[in-house]
């Protein structure tokens, strides 16, 4: 196998139907460029936290950002073990027997040790990431970041030590026994996708979406929206 | 306040933006009942572990469900900390700074103990909410659950002992000495929406959808779908 893949270790190890599991980096960072939202899980005094918050990610680290009097931010600076997890939800399984019903998603789970991003230069890139990895091109059409926003925010970068994506995209896994039971079988797909944008009440006359926001069309699909923007960003 | 609401710690307070927080069942129950998919977080030898998963709600009371073999159900089956987390992305909010750059959300935070479910009437009546709570009547016409599949699930249940909602649902908080800054602003909404029922090759001739799937209607909100579906199965 050349494809890059994630070590696999009992940590990360999908077990339960292994045969939807994969540790290779395009699934993984497929998975994870096709959302903003992920869920973050760190243990503060012997209690488990889960803190929903925006991602990104370059290479094989994953940023994100936050107040800097976050108890979550603060906790995560000092360098502590976190699971990153980003899921969609694809489709309703409906089956002819309770047991196999189901759902289809992807799901990302990324596991490593978090750090405060301290470098200055590095720490300016990222919170500039954190618009334009969404939105090409739009920081430099923005007012400036100012020294005391870059010092109110703090970045946390994460490199995934380990991960694996976890996939369902198929039918109807019915018992070939039940073949003759009389129910509706099949599956409900769930998108989720773009509306239509609503303009501030404050937006300056004239003034027309630019092509930071080009892929951001009304009814396309959020998590296709978020890997053109990634990969148009990526390319620089 | 008459209305019920959970109790308020240093582990579920909405510290930062804290106007987003509520902490009243009513908030808190929207936000978890127009879900199927939470993130369920906890401790396993010192490491956070985030396991997205399929819940459901009766009362204060959460449940989910998995292989009995799944190493996540044997580790919270001995009863642990757990933060079982519902977020739903609403809107990309752009503004005139990177700052002042957003996302509207729902997002609901539970803490409690998990606990497995024993009692063999709990445990049966609590899968068959698996499929009722989510198709209201379907388990009724389905292949009945086999004794063999009720010994390979394990249903574990969390009394919410603390929790909060985080909302933000608004356009843009520009500062106002950015206001005559030329750029684009405004709110895209974001929805997650079902889509038009792919029946199963292998589904019987002449059968239709039935009334448990009424509510999944091609283009409707899935939030909003589950919000009603969850209140029909409630009624009972």
């Amino acid at each position: 196998m050349t494809e890059q893949s994630y070590p696999v270790s009992p940590r990360n190890r999908v077990k339960r139907v292994h045969e939807r599991g994969s540790y290779d980096h395009a699934t993984v960072h497929g998975i994870l460029d096709a959302a903003m939202l992920a869920h973050v899980s760190y243990v503060l005094d012997g209690q488990p936290f889960c803190t929903p918050t925006l991602i990104w990610r370059e290479g094989t680290m994953l940023y994100w950002h936050g107040s800097s009097a976050s108890r979550m931010i603060r906790h995560l600076a000092t360098g502590v073990q976190a699971c990153v997890v980003v899921s969609h939800l694809d489709g309703l399984v409906l089956a002819r027997s309770g047991f196999n019903h189901s759902a289809n998603y992807r799901s990302a789970m990324c596991f490593g040790t978090t750090e405060l991003v301290t470098d200055p230069e590095e720490k300016l890139a990222q919170l500039i990431a954190a618009t334009d990895r969404f939105y090409p091109g739009r920081s430099a059409s923005l007012r400036a970041i100012t020294p005391q926003e870059v010092k109110a925010t703090a970045v946390i970068r994460m490199e995934i030590a380990e991960a694996s994506a976890k996939i369902r995209a198929k039918g109807v896994g019915d018992d070939e026994e039940d073949g003759n039971h009389p129910v509706w079988v099949g599956v409900i797909p769930v998108t989720t996708v773009l509306g239509a944008p609503v303009a501030s009440p404050a937006l300056l006359p004239g003034l027309v979406m630019g092509a930071d926001l080009a892929p951001y069309v009304p009814g396309r699909r959020l998590d296709q929206a978020l890997a053109e923007t990634q990969e148009v960003y990526a390319r620089g």
